[in-house]
């Protein structure tokens, strides 16, 4: 990977403010559309503009990264990429950084193309980046699971006793996992309200969002070979911000014995911005201490954390500008994505280019950092309350949520971008 | 659909044996390779010969049923054929049960056409025939949730309180979906031995199979519009045998309390011939009567059960010939697919093209009608006799697991042939 020092230096012909999410160091890959029509297309993030894949690579500019002019980006989803594995993303980001460095004329001094190639974020659409295959969540953040435990079992069986032996996770559904900005509808479904003595069909009256991370594996593993922990990297694409709407009431009444299901299934949203392994390897820190030691085949190296900063604010009809809900950070995750590979795989489980694994709500330690609503106002006894006198236990219709986050290095930010939903009320 | 009468009297000129499971009144879809060669592609069955639909749609024959000839069958899959709704897989059914006929000259008297579109079984390798989206499998025998259940928790506490309210069911894993005569690699995993105090990592002691049965969706609906009830049946196209085989130590371990993970999703296996609702409309019949009354939502007539025989045999290196180990029937489910279909749906979800949809494990009231190891032996209580001495709590390597069906009709039988898996050692 390439030197952290080195990398700081660079500087883009395009105007990069230093708070961009989106510098010559990140080059995050996404699909977008633009707005005046055309087909989709593969495109990076450079300062306030997308620049379009699909015409450098027809121009033959990735010809130095191996890459022919056969449409590889000229496509409605990074899969192809991505199957292609590490040398080739390399290789491209690699190619993509040179093209966009101030001191390299190639683009920078030709009109013709830079019209054709760079465009405005404002005049592009943003779509789902992956064609997704399976969808797994884990729940790895030792704070919210045990903030969870607390609230339903009390506070000395909060973990369950597995919990600290492996990253526990789930099948999620990859239907309806959708692009920021994407309207949510509020799901209805059976609740056994509190007393009651049989189940009742309505709206759920306790929906949730969770903060979570997400990675995209680039290339998979056939099913009856597993990923050992240490191989683990090689298999990752790059990540991206989830929320995994939950309906906490529809959860409640289904998810014994088998978890979750309608109480999550509804929608799950995702930024539409991938960024990369390579662009958040300065950022690669020790996470939590595990202990007790894990079995051998999840044993790794102390550092595949990421020092992320993350945010939550919640945007309703009445409220002038966005609240801050939390603040907390990706490093927290007590169980890391190499781990979690090599976990998902140890019984032979293949997985697929595309397959998107996410991370599970990430908590901090202390009350501000929570990642859900749930937790944030503790099972509804704690309401947050609004600069505006409202409060809120649960989202509400109209309410809109939108998480953020980047990692800070010194003068430039590898950001994230957002994932954006709003609450649509429930239909008939 | 049409009438039962009519279609018992259909013969074919291809003979057809009254215990084939592929009469002209079956007609099941699925994809296939010449041995010899040559790319994948549709074919339906026929007696002991597959019937090449490429063929068949290349000469113009489906013009009739409102197909070209862009290649709908000249594919790896039969997601675009699916995608097309009912009214196209009735058109298309009704021409081939006419070309078939045993008076309809087109094919029969065509001896060219009959030796590129006719192809012995013996001279074909059945692939997988369904590019699957979402997998979700439901827990819907009230049998086999009880005896589970029984076996955990106690006999009067052995139906969890949602059960009878709604059909539990969680999401699988498409990735390891394999079809039928794939071997099945003994998973690794993380056990908790009995007594001990801490996990271990090693072979699966406890593997077994679930005998289920699955349904792929045809068409899908949008994402936040639910599926009602009434319209389930346009959505379903066909049938298959799905074996959900279960590392019972495994899951053990691992589901509390997000459902089972690793302990099913190293491989599932599937019959390759997908039966349509059409051939198994005069086989439908009334399920198990549903008390309490199920909430309006998930209220439809009750006659969405299928007589469908099932019968579980095992191989092992040393027997003779395969035992059975038991025989039960589909029409024991208590929740039925038009159920599963508008609860799976109810909050929103959207389900595609390709979606397939397990039953659950399918166990009758008698001991010998279960439909697991698990069951069968009672958690290894009452370990089951072979003719040769051997006994069986679990499966073992080398042994082999076969499932088949059919429903029986006057003089003819609609068949899903077998899915069989042969368990391989764990690897290194």
């Amino acid at each position: 990977m390439s030197a952290d020092f080195q990398e700081s230096m660079l500087r883009s012909f395009v105007p990069v403010e230093p708070e961009s999410h989106f510098p010559l160091q990140n080059l995050p890959y996404g699909v977008f559309r633009r707005r005046s029509g055309g087909e989709a297309r593969v495109g990076t993030a450079i300062g306030d503009y997308v620049l379009d894949l699909s015409v450098l690579e027809e121009q033959g500019l990735f010809q130095a990264a191996g890459l022919g002019q056969d449409g590889i980006f000229a496509r409605p989803s990074l899969n192809r990429f991505m199957s292609m594995g590490r040398p080739v993303w390399q290789a491209v980001r690699a190619t993509l950084q040179h093209l966009l460095r101030e001191d390299v004329p190639t683009l920078r001094d030709n009109a013709s193309l830079r019209r054709r190639a760079l465009v405005p974020m404002s005049e592009v659409e943003m779509l789902l980046p992956v064609e997704i295959g399976d969808y797994t969540d884990f729940y790895s953040s030792r704070e919210h699971a045990t903030n969870v435990g607390t609230m339903f079992r009390g506070k000395d069986n909060a973990l369950q006793p597995n919990w600290l032996w492996l990253p526990v996770g789930y099948h999620g559904r990859s239907s309806s996992i959708v692009v920021s900005g994407t309207p949510v509808r509020r799901p209805r479904g059976q609740l056994m309200p509190p007393g009651a003595t049989q189940p009742v069909y309505g709206p759920s009256r306790l929906l949730d969002f969770e903060l979570e991370m997400g990675f995209f594996v680039g290339t998979g593993n056939p099913l009856g070979e597993p990923i050992p922990v240490q191989e683990a990297p090689e298999h990752i694409f790059g990540f991206m911000l989830v929320n995994d709407w939950s309906a906490r009431d529809i959860q409640k009444w289904e998810y014994v014995p088998l978890g979750p299901f309608l109480g999550k299934n509804f929608a799950t949203s995702i930024s539409p911005w991938v960024v990369t392994l390579e662009a958040l390897e300065p950022f690669r820190v020790p996470g939590p201490e595990q202990d007790p030691e894990p079995l051998a085949y999840l044993r790794i190296e102390n550092r595949w954390a990421f020092d992320i900063q993350l945010e939550v604010y919640l945007k309703t009809p009445r409220l002038e500008e966005p609240f801050r809900l939390c603040r907390t950070n990706f490093r927290y995750m007590y169980w890391n994505v190499c781990q979690q590979l090599a976990h998902h795989t140890v019984n032979g489980c293949n997985t697929r280019t595309g397959d998107l694994m996410a991370s599970g709500t990430i908590s901090g330690p202390t009350p501000d950092s929570y990642g859900s609503m749930l937790e944030l106002a503790w099972r509804g006894e704690k309401p947050i309350q609004l600069p505006d006198g409202e409060t809120r236990s649960f989202l509400q219709d109209g309410d809109s949520v939108i998480m953020t986050g980047y990692a800070q290095g010194e003068g430039y930010r590898i950001g994230f971008g957002e994932v954006e939903g709003t609450i649509l009320p429930a239909g008939n």
